[in-house]
């Protein structure tokens, strides 16, 4: 499989310096790839779509804060598959100018989620400190080369890009917070015994429809791993099902629980299958 | 009921002029009430708790974007219950000074949201103008009071209320954008023969967990209107439901669907029966 990948291009959401290019390096570890920043995750899924990357990778999910819409409405419209998932724990750490030691802060920058997740390390190490928001942890990183007295929650990856230093590590309140990004691709994986796969339905507006789409999971004890809503934006208040369950879409018992899914289901996509991440 | 109600104190979600407080307004028509403005949606939830509020209101769904995150992780902290439901139909309005005519527009200030939702007719009458982003709709409307060459998107109850002129009315992209609202008090309501209940419970992770939490409501014919899962925040991966269906809890049917419900799952807590908004 690695033949032929010499200097294939991974699309990831940017900008240099996130998380999300954190999980691809390491998702493609050993693997000579060229990575590649795009804007917005709308901007992945065009660069893998238009062939300009082989590969796309976004967050889809965060342990804290749920789901990432713009991914899920994402994948609703295209025809990319998911063909990988890793899982990063997001350690978030203060960083600053080489200039500004702590008791100089006045402003904390970063993105919104990583101040809601870092608020009781602010609130008892900077109390005072004006907390500003900025589009994502990167981007707050790259401001502080132009700011004074400024600190931003970034990656150590962002650090080392801007040429920043670390003052603290590990700021984030919650013991385990961890984040699950999505490999895309134009192809699925091929089965490895330990896979996962991932689709898109929507059930009939009738009594039960939920419970009848779901049936043919139980009755062949394949477990659900998620299932989310996500509005139908065609009508108000009709729901698409974003749903995942252990196994491969070639599996014979995943195979026979699709083909009766879709019999159910007013519409339904196989987003695909891929080795599960431990 | 409406004794002993006058100057009840309604919080909403702010500031002045949010969508948020038309839809208050429009829920309690009729009744003399006080409305205050609260900052954040917990906020909304402690004024309540807290008894400075008879009242609560927030938002809960859009039909575009889903739901409000930080309303359904409240509502499985808070022991609130929701006491009814209004629809509001989402207009966007641009928004201007007095002096500012719509040929000098270089900025135009919105809730990422509502920029979003206005992209295409953005695109198309102010392709050049910068897009920034506020906290609400109704704070890019107070803050034009200081720009010039700026408008906002935003609600024509906050173009009222900061003295600012409407420069277009329904920009949105989307034909039908409705937001729908709960009231939240310390009970929920007594039935009508419209009704609807909310309720939050998690199963056990076992395959099959989910559709048999379903089967008391399917087999009963009880229609549900909504499913959607959260993170449980205790463990990553693990989710609790935020679950809506027709009918009152008090109704022999609904009565007999959560008693069985709650046999089955690990945890359940009834947010609340109330009148169905039409």
């Amino acid at each position: 499989m690695k033949t032929g990948e010499k200097n294939r291009q991974v699309a990831f959401l940017g900008p240099k310096g996130t998380f999300t290019q954190q999980a691809a390096i390491k998702f493609f570890t050993g693997r000579r790839m060229k990575f590649i920043d795009a804007k917005t995750i709308q901007e992945v899924f065009e660069a893998v779509a238009e062939g300009r990357a082989t590969y796309g990778v976004v967050p889809v999910e965060n342990s804290v804060e749920g789901s990432v819409n713009l991914t899920l409405d994402s994948l609703y419209k295209s025809n990319l598959k998911i063909c990988g998932e890793i899982l990063e724990e997001i350690r978030h750490s203060l960083i600053a100018n080489r200039m500004t030691p702590k008791s100089k802060i006045k402003v904390i920058l970063s993105h919104p989620q990583a101040l809601s997740q870092c608020r009781a390390y602010l609130d008892k190490n900077f109390p005072k400190a004006k907390r500003e928001e900025a589009d994502s942890t990167a981007s707050a990183v790259r401001k502080l080369k132009k700011m004074r007295n400024a600190a931003a929650i970034g990656t150590e990856l962002a650090a080392k890009i801007y040429g920043m230093k670390i003052l603290d590590r590990n700021l984030c309140d919650w013991p385990r917070n961890l984040t699950r990004f999505l490999i895309l691709s134009k192809n699925d994986a091929k089965p490895t015994g330990k896979d996962k796969t991932s689709v898109i339905f929507s059930t009939k507006d009738i009594p039960g429809a939920l419970h009848r789409a779901l049936e043919p999971f139980a009755s062949r004890n394949i477990n659900l791993t998620k299932i989310e809503s996500r509005p139908s934006k065609e009508k108000p208040w009709e729901y698409v099902f974003f749903m995942e369950f252990e196994g491969h879409r070639d599996d014979e018992r995943c195979a026979d629980a699709l083909r009766d899914l879709r019999n159910l289901c007013e519409f339904l996509k196989v987003l695909g299958s891929y080795r599960r991440a431990s």
